[in-house]
């Protein structure tokens, strides 16, 4: 049994307090486990008092947490303070200074210095764990970096936020508007009360630069990712695509095309019999495709304290044993550089639901407009609304329509879409969903 | 980049050759992953003129893979001949005895002598790599060892026979018998010519002795699961099933319960919108339960060549960069006996069809057999054979007789059942099928 292993935690919020928890409860298996005690010495947090269900009198305390890295009695620093700069960011340059291996939850951090701290933590022969970062207990980053280290990753996507899946998830079963079910998310203290950060796609971007580092071997970037949220999905787009056999959900999707890599993040109609259809509520699913293994999915619980912490946990016993692997997967200076595919190289199917003034010639107009840029259709749906049920003829009022198209580039269905919208036919701006086969 | 890591390949069925191919054919990636140059020196099988789709000609060839093992240009060997004693035995031995770490894909080999082999490797601070031997290109053994480190797992359940789950999910999908399609998956090249090692669960079985060692901590002992098949499972079932809002899945089931660990391979009926149950075809499926954690599923390819290499390669990588885990990831002294639950201490819901004479007080009866045993039903499904659509009052011929238990005691329903059958109100052996909620 070798030296224990020193751990010190900045940050306890509620994954700081729950991996306290688990280390306290699971002493004697974590030791065999890890091969070597592992305790808690230092703890650093903004209030001392604040009742966090632990206790945290055997540990050294400190305000600020660079001071605690400097403590002698830890060996390795766990940075869950959170945020792209600030204080996390400082605990994690401090900890790699003083030649201390880091363990974070910080997607953020992450995505915006992902690069430069992997040099950093290379240089200095340590690891960097985060696990916890991306789909909370889920092991994704595991999988990538070892378990298909004999694939060439050819694409992934996935669910990496619990708030917009449970929002649409609600729709979708209660037949609700966006805005009710965000407020009830909000209720619930699954989304903040600024939500933008998850409705908007800028956490499941953050989630999908790392994710996309790690699958195709490049250097993070989170500007590249092409981001869509789910403010714009109304109850309309999902009932028809439940018509359709689909269900819209915000996925972050990174794939090898022949112009890069193309990495999104957008609301996406996918086939209800596949897993990440199925995956409801604030789950979060990955599916990972590579050359040799074929299509892997991994669901289960994308945030919580105590699922988040058994993520760190996993960190704390690789740490524990000396296991290191690069941090994203190969020697920093291997990375490539980033090769972005634009958003308007996308080819895939779409679903285009427009507002068609109900006149002579507007479908025909608008059948001209797709034909003209050889988009075929595979499904027109018309429902009249429900008060023109009797109306014979052309009433003039806008009128719902649904297509669903075969693969198409981007550019050409939003020409078409523009040149639809130039003739007058629509009163709305259409609304544009890609279709993702999986 | 250190010294290469020089393989030797025992057995080069398709696994094998996959191996060869994903090695050759990705040496640069796999060196940056490994941290050193992982290269195939040595290489046994019983034919060397077969044609495997490789070039042996670079490689050492033995036609005794033991002589392979004392290859002095093998670091370690990967054992892919198979089976649980002879030559597959006989390489892991000497290997082991050699001070050379093991990789594997043998279920049987592990079920049958697993920790004996441990005792040795831990003895001579070996690794055994078995990734693959589990659910193929599905990473749960590194999932299990060491991504839920922190959690005291409660409870796993896998479709892990991709051949018995093609059989059932034609079953339902094109209402076809069992029978069929077995020669189907035979035609297939899905089933062997004596299918009873698949379709009997005996390899589910295999499989399940080994997640659950890892899970709970204790010594393999495959004798100690009960084992049913799915030969019994009749159209009439699946059909039945699917009205009640299920599938049928043979499963893997392992859980912690108060009388012991209770390890079963039985034919399930499975929610349908779990993730489980919408794992078809060739699929497998695990889902563990942590504490921690929660509920985490990974569903993939769980046989063929290049995945199951998949799997073989993680295993290579994690040996070159030297990570070493105990095999069953505890030492092997602290593994616990297995304490096992009797198939009789069983609690859950039941599915049970009977073919019940069509007789005054047939009905009252079976409901009395069940209310003296404090079983309580949740749903009764009778549907008239057709062609007594038009039978007025009661026919005294056999009428088939669904129904779905509250959970209650295995020994209370065999017992009811018992009770039924010695009352002669039924004309066939009832079909029991457990039920599992997930």
């Amino acid at each position: 049994m070798g030296k224990p292993l020193r751990l010190g935690i900045a940050g306890l919020g509620t994954v700081g307090a729950s991996v306290v928890r688990i280390v306290q409860s699971n002493l004697s298996s974590l030791t065999l486990r890890a091969g070597r005690p592992v305790t808690i010495t230092a703890v650093s947090a903004r209030d001392r008092k604040r009742d966090r269900g632990i206790n945290v009198d055997g540990f050294a305390w400190y305000d600020d947490p660079v001071a605690m890295v400097a403590d002698p009695n830890v060996d390795v620093v766990i940075e869950l303070i959170g945020g792209a700069s600030g204080a996390a960011e400082a605990v994690v340059r401090a900890a790699l200074a003083a030649g201390k291996p880091v363990i974070t939850a910080n997607k953020a951090l992450l995505a915006r210095h992902g690069v430069e701290l992997a040099r950093l933590a290379e240089a200095a022969g340590l690891s960097i764990g985060f696990e916890a970062a991306v789909a909370g207990g889920i092991p994704v980053i595991k999988t990538l970096k070892e378990s298909l280290a004999g694939n060439t990753v050819t694409g992934i996507v996935g669910i990496l936020n619990g708030t917009c899946n449970y929002i649409l998830t609600r729709m979708e079963k209660e037949q609700l508007s966006f805005e009710t079910c965000l407020a009830e998310a909000q209720r619930l203290g699954y989304a903040e009360a600024d939500p933008t950060f998850d409705v908007g796609g800028f956490d499941t971007a953050h989630k999908l630069a790392i994710l996309t580092s790690l699958a195709f071997g490049t250097e993070i970037d989170a500007d590249a990712i092409y981001v869509e949220g789910i403010t714009s999905i109304s109850l309309e787009d999902i009932k028809a695509a439940d018509e359709l056999g689909y269900r819209i959900k915000l996925l972050g999707v990174a794939r090898r095309t022949d112009s890069g890599i193309e990495a999104r993040v957008n609301p996406a109609m996918v086939p209800k019999k596949s897993v990440v259809a199925q995956t409801s509520g604030v789950l979060n699913a990955v599916a990972f495709d590579g050359d040799a293994l074929g299509e892997v999915v991994l669901v289960g619980p994308g945030a919580g304290g105590s699922a988040t912490a058994s993520s760190v946990i996993a960190d704390i016993v690789d740490a524990a044993r000396g296991h290191r692997t690069p941090v994203f997967g190969l020697p920093v200076n291997e990375l490539m550089l980033y090769q972005k595919a634009e958003i308007q190289a996308h080819k895939g199917g779409y679903y285009v639901r427009l507002s068609v003034y109900d006149r002579p010639g507007a479908f025909a107009g608008i059948a001209k407009s797709m034909a003209d840029r050889d988009i075929s259709l595979e499904s027109i749906v018309q429902h009249r609304r429900s008060n023109d049920d009797e109306a014979p003829g052309h009433t003039g009022a806008p009128q719902p329509v649904v297509l669903i198209t075969y693969a198409t580039r981007e550019t050409e269905i939003r020409a078409a879409l523009e040149a639809i919208e130039a003739a007058g036919h629509i009163a709305e701006k259409p609304t544009l969903i890609r279709i993702e086969s999986l």
